[in-house]
C-alpha cells in the first residue's frame, strides 16, 4: 500500500517578502513540487483588516510558488494550500511552514496494526458556499463534508486521530451580500469585521463547528443557525479556521497520526482550560508524545518539539479564576489577546517561532474561555 | 529591642476610585492609621502619559487616606507611601496592595542570629534633587543615600537581605526645564517621555543605578553621566522605580529580611534572563521560600504566595534566542510588553492579581534583556 | 405668558474633575440653583468604553451639581441633564456648556407674532424602554412621544423651529440581555459595542429615528425593527443621540427658536453632504443668523458666535467625491474620525471650543455621509 | 536656450502596489523614459516604522520604474527621485504623482523678462553625509550646497522663486552609530524614532535648516549644533523633508518659477499661522495664482488647481488661539496629527487626492505652530 511521509520546515523570515527560506529547501531537495502540500505562517505587520504586511507576503509567496512548481499563480491554490495569518505582536517569530508529504510504497505486511502512529496529512475542498450559508448550516454541512474527504485523503477513519484542521472559508463581502439580497436571501450579518457580531467570526465559527460535526464533538442534532456565537458549550478542540470575502468555497487541511505512516513526526493536541494555563500547552507537547520528566521541559528537552499551533481566542468573561481583567474593554485586546497566546506558548516552548492566531473574543475553536494547541514532534525511531 | 511585623494584603478594585477594601480591611482592623506605611498597586487605564483611570486612582486613594488618618490631604505622604503604576493590559487584575508594618518589643534574648529570615520594610526620602541632576550622578548618589536611610530604617545592613527597592523620583517638566536652563544648566534630555531618550526613561535609569551603587551592585567607580542609558552592563536587579514631574525630591522603599522581624511572611527575588523566561519568575518563588517538587508549582503549592512584583521592560534587541521579534517596531509595544510581562507571571503564579510595571525599552532595571521578579511568602512557622 | 430668556457658557475644563469654571458662574450669579437645566461637554480621555477620563468627569460634575442645588446625587438628573462626549483627539479643547433656562413674565400683547425668534430649551423623559424594545421599534416610538413633550416644554409647535435634539436613551448589558431572554425576548444585537452591528449604534439609531418620526423628518408609515442601521434614507437632520447600559428610559432636551423667547442667543442648523464639507459648517452659521460678507466669516465677523454643536459620523463608503478613502479600514477610525469632525468645525469657527462628537460609523443622524450641525448665535438686539 | 516642460499626474492608487495608473500615462504617451524626474506619493498604511504598505509601494514602484527606464532596479534612483511618505490616515487618499520634465528649445529673443512665470523643477545629489554629521551642521551645509545646485539646474537664482524643496538624508541606523563610535565620533541621538529628541527628527530638521540657509531664510551665522530642535524661530516656508537610515547622501528637488518655463503649470507656497488656519491654505492657491471671488474658492473655481503638498507637523504648545488642546498626550498623536492636516487641506481643495506627510511634534519646516503648504495651478495661458 501507499504510505505518507509528512515533514515540516520551519523558517523565520525577515521580512514579508521573504522566500529566502524556502528556496533554500528547495536547492538543498528538501521540498519538491510534488511533494510541498500547504505553506502555513504567520506574517509581520498589524493583522488588521489592512495588514499590508500579509497581503504582501500573501502576494510574494503565491509569485514564488507559482515559479517553484512551474504553473500560474492563479493554478496555485490547487497544487498548495496558503494559511498565513497576520500580526505578530510581542514574541511572536514571523515564520512560514513548509508541510511536505511524499507517498511511499509499502508492502502490506508492514503496515502493523497497533504501531507507533505517525503524522499524516490530507486535504478537501467544499462545495461552493453561497452568501446566505455564511455563518449558518449550510457552511456547517459544507465544510463537515470536505472535514471528511479530507480525512479519507489523509488516510484517517477514527475522529480521535485527527489532531488539528485547519480550514478557510469565504467571508462576506459588500458584494456578496448585495447579490445574496437581490435574490431575496438574507445574511448572517451586515458588519464586516471579525467584531462579536461581524461576518467573519461568525464564518470562522461556522467552519469550525462543520469540523466538530464531522468529527462528533458535537453532535448534528444540536446544531442550527441559532447556536452559530450563541452556544459556546458546543465547539471543537481540533479546528483552526479563518475566512476571507474573496474565497467561493472552503478549504480543508486535516492533521493526523497513523499507524501506516512512514512520517518522522507525530502530532498532538491540548485545550488550554482558561487564558493562564500553562499546563494546556505543555498538555498538548505531552499529547505529541514529548517526554519531560520534570513537571515542565527544559531546553535539551525540547529538542524534538518540531512546531506547534496555537489559537489565543480573548475570553469572553471578564473573569480569570475569579478575579477582573480589563482586556475586554481594551481597545488593542486585538492584538493584546494574540500576543498573550504568543507569550504563553513560547514561555512554555523556550522558543518564539510558533504560530499563534486569534485576538477575536469568543469562539467555537475551543472550549469557553480556553484556547486549542497542537504539536509537531520528531519521534525518536 | 524593637522588631517589625510587616503584613501585605491585596485588594483588587471594581473602578479606579474603588476604597471597598481598603475600608472593609480598616473595619476588620488588619490595618491602622499607625500601622500603614504604604499602597502599591496597579491601576485601571491605558498607562499613558493621560491616564485618567491612574490619576483618579491617585486622588481617590489619597484622599479615602486622608480621611484613614486624620490629616490634610498634602500631607498625607509624609506618612503612606503611594505606588500606583497605571495599565492593567491582558491579565493584569487591578488592584491595591495595603503594606502594614508594626512595631513589637521583643526581648533581645529572643532575636536570634542565623534565625529564620522575615520580611522586613524601610522607608526614606532623598535630599532635593534638581532638574539639572535628573538623569545624571546627582540623582544617582541622592538616590543611593537615601536607599542606605531606608535600610537602616528597616534595620538591614546586608544588602543581600534587601529584595526590592522601590523608587520614586522627580522627572522633568516643562516648567523645570526653564528654570534649569535660565540658571544657565543644561538638562538630560527635552524629551519629556519615557522613550528610548526621554527624561522620565533617564530618571527611573539613574534611580535604578543609585539603588545599585547603594547596594554595591555596581561600584561607584563605574558611574558617570555618560553610562546612563548606555552601558547596559550596569544594572540592579531589586530595583523598580518611577518617576514624575511633580515631584522634588526622591522616596525609596526598602523591601528585605531580617533575622528580628516577626513577620508572617519572607520576600525572595530573582531575575529573568530574557522576555519569555518563566524559570526566572520561579526562581522568584523559591528565592521567596515557596517549595514546589515538581518543576512548577501546582495550585496547592501556590497557596502560601501572597504577592509578586515584577518589571516587564521591553528589550532593546530585536532578538529573543536567536531568533527576530517585531515587538520594538509596534506602534503598541508600550502595552503589549507590560501585558506579555503580566503574562509571564500569571501563567506560573496561576492568578492575574500580580503587580507588573513596564512597557519601557531597555533600563538599568535589571539585566539586559531579562527582568526583576520579586515574590512574597507566607512562611510556615 | 411665562417666557424663555435660555442662556449658554462655555468653559473650558484643564482636567475631567474641573469644576471651578462653573463655580465662577455660580460665583458671579449667572447660573443659579432654578436655572440650571443642562451641561453638556466633552471630556478629556480616549473616548472609548473604558475611558476613565468621561467617568471621572460625569462622577465630579454630578458631586458638584449636587451641591450647587442642595440635593442628593442621585436626585441629580431630575433637574439637570447631562450630556457628557467622552474623547478630545486632535483640536477639540474639554469643556462644558452650562445651559440656563428663566422663566419671565412677559405681558401677552409683548408676544409678537412673525417677531425675531430667539432660543428656547424644553426637556422630557420617556416611558421606561425595555431591553426587548432597544433598537427597534418600541423605542422609537417612545423617544418620539418624549421629543413631542420636550417640544411642548419648550412652547415650540412647528417642527422647523426644532434645530436640535440631544436624546440619551439605554443601552443593552449582559445583564439586560439576560433579563429579556428569560421573558423569551430578542434583543436587538448580542455585541455591546458601537461597532457595525452594536448595540449601541442600534439605541443610537432608533433614538434619532424616534426624533424624526416625532418632527415628521420620516413619515411613520415607513418605519420598522427592519430599517434600523439598514435604510440610510431614513435620517434626522437635528438629533444628536447617546446610549448608556445603566438607564432605564430615555432623556430628550429639544432646543430651537420661538418668537416669545427673550433669549439673546438664536439657534440654527445645517448638514453637511459629505465629510469635508466645511460649507455645511458654514450654512449652520448662517442658520443660526450669522452674517458675513465674505465665502467666510473673518475672526470679527465670528465674534457672535456663541457655540456650534456637530457629530463627526464616519461615512459608510470609502469614497468622497469619487475618490477612495481608507478611513473605514483603520484601526483608529473612531478617534480619527471625531478629530476630523472638529478640524472641520474649528477650521471654520476659527476656536477648538467645540463640542464634535461621533466616530461611529454611518447613521440616522444626519444624511449619508453628512453630518449635522447646530449653532447658537448671539443675537444684535 | 534651453527651456523646461514641467507637468504633474495625480493617480489615485487601489493598493500599495498599484502601478495600473502609471502605466496608463505610459500608454498614452504622456510620461516617457527621458522625462520622468520624480515619483512623489502618499502610501496607504500605518505610516508608522514598520508600514508594509509604504515598503511594498516602494518596492513595487522601484520595479516598474526599472522596467519602464529599461535599466536595472539598483540604477533607477539615478534617474527618477522617489519621495514615497507613508500613512493615508482620514481623507487623504493614496496617490502617485508623476513629476516629468521636458527639455524645449526656445528662441532666445522668446524668453522675455518680466513674463508670466511658469513652473521649473531641478535635481541634485549632496555629499556623502557621515553618521556624526546627521542632525547637525555638517548636514546642513551640504543640504544647503546641494539645494543650490538644485536651483541651478532647475534654473533659478532668485530664492523668492522657491515654493517648495523636497529633501531626502539619511538618518542614523544601529549600524551606522557603531561606525561612529568605533571612529569615536558621537551622534545626535540614540533614539531612532521620530519622537522629539529622535535621530530621524534631528535629520528632518537639520536638512530643513539646510535649505533655509541656501535661501537666505536663516542666516548661516545663526546655525549651529545647538539650534536644531532647540531654536523654533529658525525654520524654512519651503522645504520639505523626510529622513532613511539606509542612505549615505542627501538628494534634494526644488520646485519654483521662471519666466523662461514653457510649462503649462505654476506652483506657490504659503504657510499656515497654526494649526486650524484654513486661510493659510488659501493663500498659497493665491500664491499659485489660483483665483476665487469669494472668500473660499467654489468647485469650479477649483479646477484649475493641480495638486497640493502639505506638511502637517503637530504643535510644540498645547494651546491654540488660548485654548488648551490635548493632542500632545494622544497616543495617537502621529496618526491625527497627520489626519487633521489632510482635513484641512481636504476642506479647502474640495478633493481628497492632497499630499499631506506630518505627524512629528515641531519642526523647522515651518513656523512654531504652523505648516508648509505648496500649490501647483494650472494657469490659463
Amino acid at each position: 500500500m501507499r504510505a505518507q511521509r509528512v515533514e515540516l520546515f520551519v523558517c523565520p523570515t525577515a521580512t514579508p517578502a521573504d522566500t529566502a527560506g524556502l528556496q533554500k529547501l528547495v536547492d538543498s531537495g528538501k521540498i519538491k513540487p510534488d511533494t510541498l502540500v500547504a505553506l502555513v505562517g504567520k506574517t509581520e505587520g498589524t493583522g488588521f483588516h489592512d495588514d499590508w504586511g500579509r497581503v504582501w507576503a500573501d502576494v510574494a509567496l503565491r509569485d514564488w510558488t507559482s515559479k517553484f512548481l512551474g504553473v500560474p499563480v492563479d493554478e496555485v491554490a490547487k497544487h498548495v494550500i496558503f494559511v498565513l495569518s497576520g500580526g505578530c505582536p510581542g514574541v511572536i517569530t514571523p515564520h512560514i511552514v513548509a508541510i511536505t508529504r511524499e507517498w511511499i510504497e509499502v508492502p502490506d505486511k508492514d503496515v502493523e496494526v497497533g504501531k507507533d502512529k505517525r503524522m499524516v496529512v490530507g486535504r478537501a475542498g467544499s462545495d461552493p458556499i453561497a452568501p446566505e450559508e455564511v455563518g449558518r448550516m449550510g457552511q456547517i454541512r459544507k465544510v463537515a463534508e470536505a472535514t471528511r474527504h479530507a480525512m479519507t485523503d489523509a488516510g484517517l477513519t477514527d475522529p480521535k486521530d485527527v489532531h488539528l484542521v485547519m480550514v478557510k472559508v469565504p467571508g462576506l463581502t459588500t458584494s456578496s451580500i448585495s447579490d445574496a439580497e437581490s435574490r431575496r436571501q438574507t445574511v448572517v450579518s451586515h458588519d464586516l469585521t471579525f467584531g462579536p457580531e461581524g461576518a467573519g467570526a461568525y464564518a470562522n465559527d461556522a467552519a469550525a463547528l462543520g469540523v466538530a460535526m464531522a468529527l462528533g464533538e458535537v453532535p448534528e442534532s444540536k446544531l442550527s443557525d441559532d447556536v452559530v456565537r450563541r452556544d459556546w458549550d458546543l465547539y471543537s478542540e481540533v479546528a483552526m479556521t479563518s475566512s476571507g470575502g474573496e474565497k467561493r468555497h472552503g478549504e480543508v487541511v486535516v492533521f493526523g497520526n497513523a499507524a501506516s505512516s512512514r512520517s518522522a513526526v507525530r502530532i498532538g493536541h491540548a485545550v488550554t482550560r482558561d487564558f493562564i494555563d500553562a499546563e494546556g500547552i505543555r498538555d498538548a507537547l505531552r499529547s505529541a508524545g514529548l517526554s519531560f520528566s520534570n513537571g515542565t521541559p527544559s531546553p535539551e528537552e525540547l529538542t524534538p518539539l518540531v512546531h506547534v499551533f496555537a489559537k489565543s481566542v480573548i475570553p469572553g468573561s471578564d473573569r480569570i479564576r475569579g478575579q477582573r481583567i480589563t482586556l475586554l474593554d481594551d481597545a488593542d485586546a486585538y492584538q493584546i489577546g494574540k500576543a498573550l497566546g504568543g507569550m504563553l506558548v513560547a514561555s512554555v516552548t523556550g522558543r518564539t517561532t510558533n504560530y499563534v492566531s486569534g485576538g477575536e473574543r469568543n469562539s467555537h475553536q475551543g472550549p469557553p474561555g480556553g484556547n486549542i494547541v497542537a504539536a509537531v514532534v520528531r519521534a525518536e525511531g
